[in-house]
Order: C-alpha cells, then sequence, then structure tokens
C-alpha cells in the first residue's frame, strides 16, 4: 500500500485496534519484529503497521495468518508519522514506553473513551517526537523488559483477557490443548 | 557456575521463580533470548538458566541488574535437562507451549501447591523429552506468539499483577513515571 493514500488507513477504522511498530532500522530487529506481529495477531489487534524494510516479517506474518486464521492485516509504510497523525483524526494513540505512567493507573480511563486505539511499540531508541504525538504514554511497569511483552500484557489488560479465547477464521489448522505432547487439527486441507 | 554442583541450583530455591531457557543454539536467538532474561526479571522471576553459547545474553542481563537493581541471577548452563530433573525432586516444572492446556484452566491448581517453580521457555523446535519431563505443559493461548509473551502473561498471571510494583533492591537508575518524554532518577552514583 501507498501511503500516499492515507484514506486507506482511515477505512480500516471501524472499532479495531492497530499496532504501529517503529524503530526497526537494522535486520537484527527482524525477529523481535515478527513476534511483535505475532503477539499482535494472538492477542487480539486487527493489524500491525511495520515501518521500513519488513517485507520478510509481513511474508512471515501473512503466512501465520494464512494456516492459522484472520483476520489480521500488515501494512508496510514508508513513515510512521502519518500514520500517527492521521490516526490522532479519530482514534487515540497509546504509545507503550517504560518511562510512561503505570497501565494499571490510566486503563480505565483510555478503555473508557471507547474510540480507535493505536498502539505504538518502539525499540531502545525512540524519538521524542513519538513521545509528544502519542494520546498517552504507558508503561508496563517502569523496569526495562521487552517491546513483545509490553505489547502482550497491554493487550490481554485491554481485552480483559478474552483475546486468548478468540476464534480465527479461516484457518486451515489449529491446536487440540493437551496435558502433554502436541496435536495438531487439520482444519482444511490445502 | 559448574553443574557438577547441582546442590547449588537446590540451594536457590527459597520460595523462588526460575525460568529456564532452552532452544538456543544460534546466534539470532540471542536477541529473543535478552528479552525473555529481562522479562524474568521484570515480572518478578528470582533468576534465569540460559543453555549454551549465552555469555553475551549474561552480560548484558547482569548489566541492567546492576544498574536498575536485584535481586537477579543469570546462570548460563551446558545442559537443560539436569536442571529439569533437578528441579523436580523439590518443586515443579511448567513448560509454556501453545500445544498444552489454557493458562486460565490451570493456574489455580498450580498456584495452590505452592511449591518451587521452574518455567521452562523453549522456541520453535522443543524436543519431546521436555513435555514428558514437564509436570504442567501450560499454554497463553493456543495460537502462535512468542516465548517472550508467553512468559510476561504466565508471569502477571501467576503473580496476580503484583511484580509489575515489585521495588529492586541496590537499583543505581530508576524510572519516575511521567504522562510525556522521559525522567531518569540517579539513586547513586557510580
Amino acid at each position: 500500500m501507498n501511503f500516499a493514500s492515507p484514506r486507506w488507513v482511515m477505512s480500516q477504522l471501524h472499532g479495531d485496534v492497530w499496532v504501529l511498530r517503529i524503530g526497526h532500522r537494522l535486520v537484527r530487529d527482524e525477529r523481535i519484529t515478527t513476534h511483535v506481529g505475532l503477539v499482535a495477531r494472538a492477542f487480539g489487534a486487527r493489524g500491525i503497521f511495520v515501518v521500513g524494510l519488513e517485507e520478510g516479517v509481513k511474508r512471515k506474518l501473512d503466512d501465520v495468518t494464512e494456516r492459522w486464521g484472520g483476520p489480521f492485516r500488515v501494512e508496510v509504510m514508508d513513515e510512521w508519522r502519518p500514520v500517527m497523525r492521521k490516526w490522532k483524526e479519530k482514534g487515540i494513540v497509546v504509545h507503550l514506553t517504560m518511562y510512561g505512567l503505570h497501565m494499571d493507573d490510566v486503563m480505565g480511563e483510555i478503555r473508557g473513551l471507547g474510540k480507535e486505539l493505536l498502539i505504538v511499540v518502539g525499540g531502545e531508541k525512540v524519538p521524542k517526537e513519538v513521545f509528544d504525538l502519542a494520546d498517552y504514554n504507558v508503561a508496563i511497569g517502569n523496569q526495562p523488559h521487552s517491546e513483545v511483552s509490553a505489547l502482550a500484557v497491554f493487550l490481554d489488560r485491554y481485552f480483559m483477557r478474552r483475546q486468548l479465547r478468540k476464534s480465527f477464521h479461516g484457518a486451515r489448522i489449529a491446536v487440540e490443548p493437551r496435558r502433554g505432547g502436541k496435536r495438531l487439527l487439520i482444519l482444511k486441507e490445502q
């Protein structure tokens, strides 16, 4: 998608939560970004915007969605600023950072707004502008950990644990939960 | 530490939760393992066993503990089997896997045992033996996501959210939570 058409972004915002992953420049971040994307999908987000050279990440995430079900979209963007700015016209932007206010102190307020939510997930070096553009800077505790865990715990609270029981559509495979070993269910043939 | 002295392991188990990270063989996993370790520390575990060539990971995690406080220990092991086996003599072993029973269905039972807890966190290819040795195979939902998020959400449930308010001892720096921007408190000079 070409961000020359930002209307597309707005067209996606119908009661859904999206994630924006910024700060990725180095190849070594690809696995972390993939994990962020998998968490976004598994924990109930509708899609993720990834910035920069992330075609490998998109392929991997799209492949998971094709096998395990959706809906879940991955959009590779050139810039993060327009995504944040456009989102703020209609919804709110929450930036996850260890420097922010404790999640448990603001979650009720955020949920109560009932607005389209964009969750911004950075890496170690996030530009100050991200802090300024965000409506909320939210900390999942004020200790260093990981953008992967921060996103997971935020979504877990936001969706009040229900996302882990979410059913996915169009899945070809699914897990049958077991005490031991692995069992995969083949839901439809390729 | 030499695992010829497994008594050391047992000596550590006084009401504490530890994490065992297995499945790391490739350099590209180092960042994921580091994130797993940071989550273990920030979410209340007492330490982590990492298996294999993880000296870089240990340095990074020890550095975080030195600056942000502890207690938190990182032990580099040659083998994961003896860690699991010794632990089972006294405590219980929970293996986090998307193939396991849903966390919310077994958490009460696990917490109720009141035993020393070892949480095993694998990667994509975990040997069947790990499933067999574990007392519980537990899924943080049955969708693919990440060992980083799985560990965070499990510990968040296990400690009933209290871990995010935990105070760390001997810290040189700490965050002052803010609505915007960053503020670090220098607690003691180097």
